[in-house]
C-alpha cells in the first residue's frame, strides 16, 4: 500500500463489501476468482473492481486471476482487523444485547470487554458472558482495560455527554447508534448509524 | 419538485439528517434558520445545503432565511413520510426488538404491524404491543395487512429464502439486517444495514 496516497471514503467504503464475499469465497474453499466472476457475484462492473484494487497496488491479480485467501487476508489488514480492538457498549438495552450477538465480531478482531447501563434493574445482569456494570465505572474500565471504540446505543438525551466523558479518556473511534450526530475533537472518528435515517431512505426509494 | 429530474443517491443519503435537524430545530421552537446558521449546526457548507435543497425548487430561502416548519414539512413529504407505511419485521431476537424500540417511527409514519420468528419458544411471546407470529403467517399477514416494508432481522442464513418469499407477495421495499446481499428484482428497492462493515470502517478509520 502506498501510504502517502489518500483513499477516498467511497473506496474505503466498499472495502468491508469486498471483505465480506471474499469470507464467503474462502469459507466454499476457492481459491482464485477474476474481477469478472467477482463482479457478477457482486454486481459491480469488473473496471470498478480493479480500480479500486489499484488504490493498494492491485493485488498482483494475473490472467488466471486473484488468490481468494491473500485477497481477503490483505483487505483485512488495510482494514486494521488483525490488530484487536476492545470494545465497550453504552447502553444494555435489546439494541446494546443485540450488537453483542449480532456477528461473529471476534474472529475480526473485536473483542467486547464490558457493557453499561445507568438503569438499576439491569446493572448486574448477564448478557451473554458480560456482566452489565454501573455508568459510574465506565471511565475508570475505559482506562484500565485500554479501551478503543466505544458503542453508544442509548437514546439522544445521554449520547452527547457520554461522548464528552469517553473522548476524555483517550478513546478515539466511537461507533455512534443514538439518533443525534456527536461533536467530538477531529481526531476521534465517528461512525453513524441512524436507523431512521435509513428507513427514511427506503421510504423516499419506494415513492419513485 | 421538478417531477422529471433525478436526484443524486448522495443528496436522497442526506435529506434524512436534513430532516432530523430541523425537527429538532421545530422542537426547540425556532420559526426561521439561514443556510450558514444551518452549516454550522449541521458542519455542512451553506453552499452545499443551498444546492442540496435547489434540487427540490430551494425551499424559498429569502434574505431572512428559511422557514423551519414549512422546510421540515416539505422534506418529509420529498422523503415519502406523510403517507402511511406498514411494515413487519421477520426476527424476533434483540435486533427485532430493539427495531421496534428504537425511536420514535409512528410519528414519521411507519407503523410496526407484526412481528415473525421461526422459535417456538418465541412465538406468542409479546414484544411491545405485538405478539409473535410464527413464520408459516409471514405470506398471507403480508397480504391481508397491506404490508409494503418488510424487515429482515435474521441471520444470513436464512434471509435469502425470506426475501424470496416476500418478493412473491408483492412486497417492494426490505431494510435489510442480515449479513449478506439479497438479490431481488429491479422493482424492489433494499436499504441494507450491515452492522459488521460499519464497524470495519471504523477500524480503518481508526489506523489512520
Amino acid at each position: 500500500m502506498d501510504e502517502g496516497k489518500t483513499i477516498s471514503q467511497a473506496v474505503i467504503g466498499r472495502l468491508p463489501r469486498y471483505y465480506r464475499y471474499l469470507g464467503d469465497l474462502r469459507d466454499a474453499n476457492i481459491e482464485r476468482i477474476s474481477s469478472s466472476e467477482l463482479s457478477g457475484l457482486m454486481k459491480v462492473t469488473a473496471s470498478q473492481i480493479r480500480q479500486d484494487f489499484n488504490n493498494f497496488g492491485g493485488f498482483g491479480q494475473q490472467g488466471y486471476g486473484y488468490n481468494v485467501k491473500y485477497l481477503y487476508t490483505e483487505i483485512g489488514k488495510i482494514l486494521g482487523l488483525n490488530d484487536a480492538h476492545r470494545l465497550v457498549i453504552v447502553g444494555a438495552g435489546n439494541l446494546g444485547r443485540a450488537l453483542i450477538g449480532y456477528s461473529n465480531y471476534e474472529s475480526r478482531g473485536f473483542i467486547f470487554e464490558g457493557i453499561f447501563d445507568q438503569d438499576p434493574d439491569i446493572i448486574g445482569k448477564e448478557v451473554g458472558e458480560l456482566t452489565v456494570r454501573p455508568m459510574n465505572e465506565l471511565e475508570d474500565f475505559i482506562i484500565s482495560h485500554k479501551i478503543d471504540i466505544v458503542v453508544i446505543a442509548i437514546p439522544k438525551a445521554g449520547a452527547v455527554e457520554v461522548a464528552e466523558k469517553i473522548v476524555k479518556c483517550g478513546v478515539k473511534a466511537i461507533w455512534n447508534f443514538a439518533h443525534t450526530d456527536l461533536n467530538v475533537p477531529s481526531d476521534v472518528v465517528v461512525e453513524n448509524v441512524h436507523l431512521s435515517d435509513s428507513l427514511m431512505k427506503l421510504s423516499y426509494m419506494l415513492q419513485k
